[in-house]
């Protein structure tokens, strides 16, 4: 029986060859509206899990769909139905839930009908939401171990698949469900298709994620709504005690005012330092492709750790009071704001979370109170730099590419995988084909016809190096 | 025929013995749902103007509706066709729209289908949206009118009749219209129902009002919504700016801090602070009623001075990012506020707005702009003291209620009223019968039966005082 890097040539023709039958089945599960944050799409959660268990078990993988107290996970196991195979077993994560999709009216395409554009460069791309994250990119995954199937009979390499539906609201039930089926999921390396190229020429491995913090406050005031004439003056506005709260999180400098927030925050060593300063990313060239010029970060930090070494802080969300057409002359009882905080190193998000609302309280005039939602609390995760598949995945990556792959941290959170390495004691190899221009969490989210397509080419150079 | 005073008796019966019709007459208008301030509910706003307009030509006056660039006007006039009539001829203002119904789940009852509830204390109160706020308040005077036309068979007094349809919105293009009119409505006084009672027991003429600015503020930061997770760090963020500006709109000490603010408030006559500090209104009257204790005005002034004679600030409305359920982590391109002053003594509204848009652009930091709506821009307004309609509406309340009118300024706002001094010459008798509990602008609006019925007859009274 052939091994997974003798087959290699063939998968690779197997996938330039079937490429619009892949196209075709990731539009199916595009069109799928699976937002999780919003409990008015349970049921499209459920059946976005449902299609992708079904086309697991296609691939000869025995697939089940587990409850949890929110969506469900796709589990889907190869149980030894492989061809020769002397690397790691692993698991592969991914997720087959989006973020909602408002404001809708800023779509030029509709969000779950997805659509190829060709762009005046000459770039195609995949028009949808979802068709980058993480849709289009775990997609990447199953349609190289597709191409494996087809040519060899077989997979080509011990796989775990779990495909959760929660990652965009904080994958809160996920964690449990790892920790109760530990051994289950506990296996050599972890695999995440679910971050970014350096460029659109440069592959990337990630090798670190920010932890992600992110606390709702609601400020209520008095027990109704009031009318500013008669109240103004003299009754408590929680709109503006909200605001003093969300504009002392920051000094003028842009440092992050919660007390002991920078505990665990690693300085890097000079020649890391030296090396992302060598990277040379200017405003221009990151904040120009959005309309900004001004980083908003830590005055004394350069770009690029701002987005990738240090914590931040962003308000996501605030509403209080009227918010219609026109004018209302009210003082509201409530108002509240969404506030997330990136971590990094081993700042510790639980004592971060008390820190930061005993800063609030401290903050509340005699008529306020506050109350707090937890939405994620998960650490920052480093991957190890001598586990031996990061120097394999860089070498696969710069045969398909053509250009030397990088390895650098990156400034978003995947929750559980921080788990991955304190509870399953593994590591995580993070490879994924997202471009900065994806609009990831906008409108009018995309993903390059050619990090689907070389994407997939990918993965299939990756599991046969791992694989031998 | 038998003058205003000599029907008096007689008028009195009529409206008791009616009370029924009346009630109604007026659940007949507060079904219909004109919401001014959102242009889906334009209809109705004209539906009300039409009922109006019927509803006074019934009453022998000779009714119109004249359009303006919003909502139209409701014109009607006596045209000499009354009785003996020696006082003199008055302007009556009342407004047919109401506020919004937001938010809708708070409502006990259904806010355009009034209903009459008897409470614990045996009160008895209609609940509705405008039961109060101004349907069930200018209708006292319609049904006062109505019982001297069925008891004389005339009209009791020269009176044109002027009810608008953007009172909630800042009665912006009523101001062009009277200008444009102003030979039409200047007659000798101006008369409004829209103001309260000082308490439960006791009438209140009302001998100021304050102005109102009325500012919306749209702050845009990158040309879209972006992930925090790539550009958190980086990218400015418009919750976090707006979050400053609304900030820093007052010190520690409750002051407002929009340069010049404060010119042209006057400081009250030591008398007059007496007689408001004998009121001796206090904060578990006043705040205990919506479930607050402290009051959060300007540190160095007395509660009663905080809601009637000094200038405020509140924002009113603040929206940006993600606002649904659960947890998105976005930075918003846009984050709006909406923010209101109070205007007393002689601030100019228009210098204080310029004053304000430059006090937010200066705060801006390089990647923000903003855009300003104006919603409302009316100077404060001060009765004349020695007009005599002042003393006869007092002896008139008087005589109603067994209890002493007292005579005081409100903190509330009536845009027009400021006009019909500065630009018709006429001072306004401002006389209503609201209550402190009375929610309006708030889910479950209600008017007391008693300041319903009481009300009525106070009219009665105050006409045939003025027409004598």
């Amino acid at each position: 029986m052939a091994s997974a890097s003798q087959a290699l040539p063939s998968v690779l023709e197997r996938i330039d060859a079937d490429l619009d039958n892949s196209l075709h089945r990731l539009f199916e599960l595009i069109r799928i509206p699976s937002i999780s944050t919003d409990s008015a799409y349970k049921d499209h959660c459920r059946a976005a899990a449902d299609h992708v268990a079904k086309d697991l078990s296609g691939l000869g993988l025995e697939a089940s769909i587990r409850p949890t107290a929110g969506h469900p996970v796709v589990v889907a196991k190869s149980n030894g139905a492989t061809t020769r195979n002397d690397g790691p077993r692993v698991l592969f994560y991914g997720h087959y839930d989006v973020q909602p999709v408002d404001p809708l009216d800023l779509w030029k395409t509709k969000p779950f009908e997805p659509k190829i554009e060709s762009l005046p460069d000459g770039r195609k791309v995949i028009h949808g939401r979802g068709a980058c994250d993480d849709k289009g990119q775990f997609m990447t995954f199953v349609e190289a171990l597709r191409a494996y199937k087809t040519v060899t009979g077989k997979l080509p390499i011990d796989v775990t698949m779990m495909i959760e539906g929660e990652e965009e609201c904080g994958s809160k039930n996920l964690f449990d469900f790892v920790r109760s089926n530990a051994a289950e999921f506990k296996r050599d390396l972890a695999l995440v298709c679910d971050t970014g190229m350096w460029d659109a020429k440069t592959p990337l491995v990630t090798t670190s994620l920010r932890g992600l913090l992110y606390e709702e406050v609601i400020v209520t005031c008095a027990d109704r709504d009031l009318h500013s004439g008669l109240f103004g003056g003299a009754a408590a506005n929680p709109i503006r005690v909200l605001a003093r709260i969300v504009a002392s999180l920051h000094d003028q400098n842009g440092r992050v005012m919660v007390p002991g927030y920078y505990d665990g925050v690693p300085e890097l060593p000079a020649d890391i330092k030296a090396d992302l300063k060598a990277l040379n990313l200017t405003p221009e060239q990151f904040l120009g492709q959005v309309g900004l010029k001004a980083p908003a970060g830590e005055k004394d930090r350069m770009l690029i750790e701002q987005i990738s070494t240090r914590p931040t802080c962003d308000p996501n969300g605030i509403i209080g009071g009227y918010t219609g057409e026109g004018a209302k002359t009210v003082i509201p009882a409530q108002a509240s704001v969404k506030v997330s905080f990136r971590l990094v190193g081993t700042q510790d998000p639980e004592k971060i979370r008390e820190s930061f609302r005993a800063f609030v309280r401290a903050q509340l005039p005699p008529d306020a109170k506050a109350e707090f939602i937890d939405h994620a609390c998960s650490p920052a995760l480093q991957v190890a730099y001598e586990n031996p598949a990061l120097a394999k995945a860089r070498a696969a990556l710069t045969d398909e590419w053509g250009t030397k792959a990088v390895a650098v941290g990156s400034g978003g959170s995947i929750p559980i995988v921080g788990d991955f390495k304190s509870v399953l004691g593994m590591d995580t190899l993070l490879v994924g084909f997202a471009l900065d221009d994806d609009r990831v969490h906008s409108p009018n989210e995309k993903y390059d016809l050619t990090s689907f397509h070389k994407g997939t080419r990918s993965w299939a150079r990756i599991i046969a190096a791992l694989a031998g």
